[in-house]
């Protein structure tokens, strides 16, 4: 299974080459989402490096997102990421489902709040505070991977709390409202994941995250939806495919 | 400048508070690029919060990459990052130039090397070992913000090591090797940079990074480029935008 380190003949550091043969059985299945690894013990023995080169490796994995550590009882690997591609129109409860696994959404708190100038300045001239802000937290196959902090215009949606929000919120505001999104504008950037968002998540303060920021428009140019995911960055993975026209 | 906690009449936390107004503050100019913030202890004259508080706000900015810590000497606003936008063509000097940034790349190592049989797959069947693997460093206004590993056959390419790589590498594929891309798939997660990729970098091991993959293909379907570029997360930020058609 493993090449020993006699039988190297590469200039590759010997983690990094630990941490590709782990990568690549991943990548093949043989080491399934969800499934514990040989112990660094067993790394050790198996491949003969030193116990400090099997933990390189395993440090790399675990920046990477591939593998994760669960409390003391060893490494897993990480449940597959879902695909998202932000110039198809879908969303969450939609891609997620396209991908064989199971979306859900937890409707965390939803508040009128005064919103700071950046915020009422996305909204745009003669929006006035306070705003409707829904804090959700979504999962996949049980498994909390992003929290989201949507601010929405009353003036727009009046009454919006009183409906179950743990679905489609575009739904909502498309069959109750009548406010169709013709144009979005994604951004996305890396981030870490601390305090609260963090806590809302299960995960440790500092773990790699993904913001993104979705502002949906409709076709009189108003703001139907400002949304700030911030994602388990190991959850989630950006696609975009573009052939010359 | 700032409200003092007397005047404070929203539920929000403090560090939050104070989060959002120096935020506010980059955003507007105020605090621009490369400033040095003031320090803990006038934050904490200025607003009469505790010290805590101070350092949770200044923590958060720095987890979102807006503010970083140099050394003992303070707190200071990050370059402001460029905007990369997959859905466009354009290569890394000819987008950063256009956004008013100093572009500069310089060639690490170019070395001819055994890949893993992952990687092989991606160039599909007939695609023999070894491959080129060119390691690049990129800078804006002379910071480190990416370091990328390209896979390139030498099959397509012989001799590529000769030409000057400190420039568009795409380039020189079509211009010295006839090789025109008409396909980019393009995959985006977030990373811990970690090691040798911190250490190019000049940042501290764990800073959050962006991994970007992108995948090169001409009108046959070879693989021309196969790209794994590190971003410091801070330096970049991705943007599409999407309109109903």
């Amino acid at each position: 299974m493993f090449q020993t380190d006699s039988e190297n003949d590469s200039a590759e550091p010997h983690y990094l080459r630990l941490r590709n043969q782990i990568a690549n059985e991943i990548e093949a299945g043989i080491l399934s989402s969800g499934a514990r690894l040989p112990s660094e013990r067993k790394y050790h023995e198996l491949i003969g490096s030193a116990r400090g080169t099997v933990r390189e490796a395993l440090s790399q994995l675990e920046a990477e997102g591939l593998i994760y550590r669960k409390d003391r009882s060893g490494w897993y690997v990480s449940p597959k990421p879902v695909t998202y591609d932000p110039t198809r129109w879908s969303g969450f409860m939609t891609y997620v489902a396209e991908q064989g696994r199971l979306p859900a959404t937890e409707t965390l708190q939803v508040k009128t709040e005064k919103q700071p100038p950046a915020i009422l300045d996305i909204f745009g001239k003669g929006v006035r505070n306070p705003l409707y802000r829904v804090e959700r937290r979504r999962s996949i196959d049980e498994r909390p991977v992003l929290v989201e902090d949507i601010t929405i215009n009353p003036a727009l949606a009046p009454g919006l709390a009183r409906h179950n929000l743990n679905g489609s919120l575009s739904g909502v505001l498309r069959d109750v409202y009548g406010l169709v999104v013709t144009r979005n504008h994604v951004e996305m950037r890396a981030c870490a994941l601390v305090r609260h968002t963090a806590e809302c998540l299960g995960v440790k303060s500092g773990t790699p995250g993904l913001l993104v920021i979705r502002t949906s428009y409709d076709a009189r140019g108003r703001v139907i939806e400002y949304d700030q995911e911030y994602w388990c960055a190991n959850a989630i993975r950006i696609e975009v495919d573009l052939t010359v026209a």
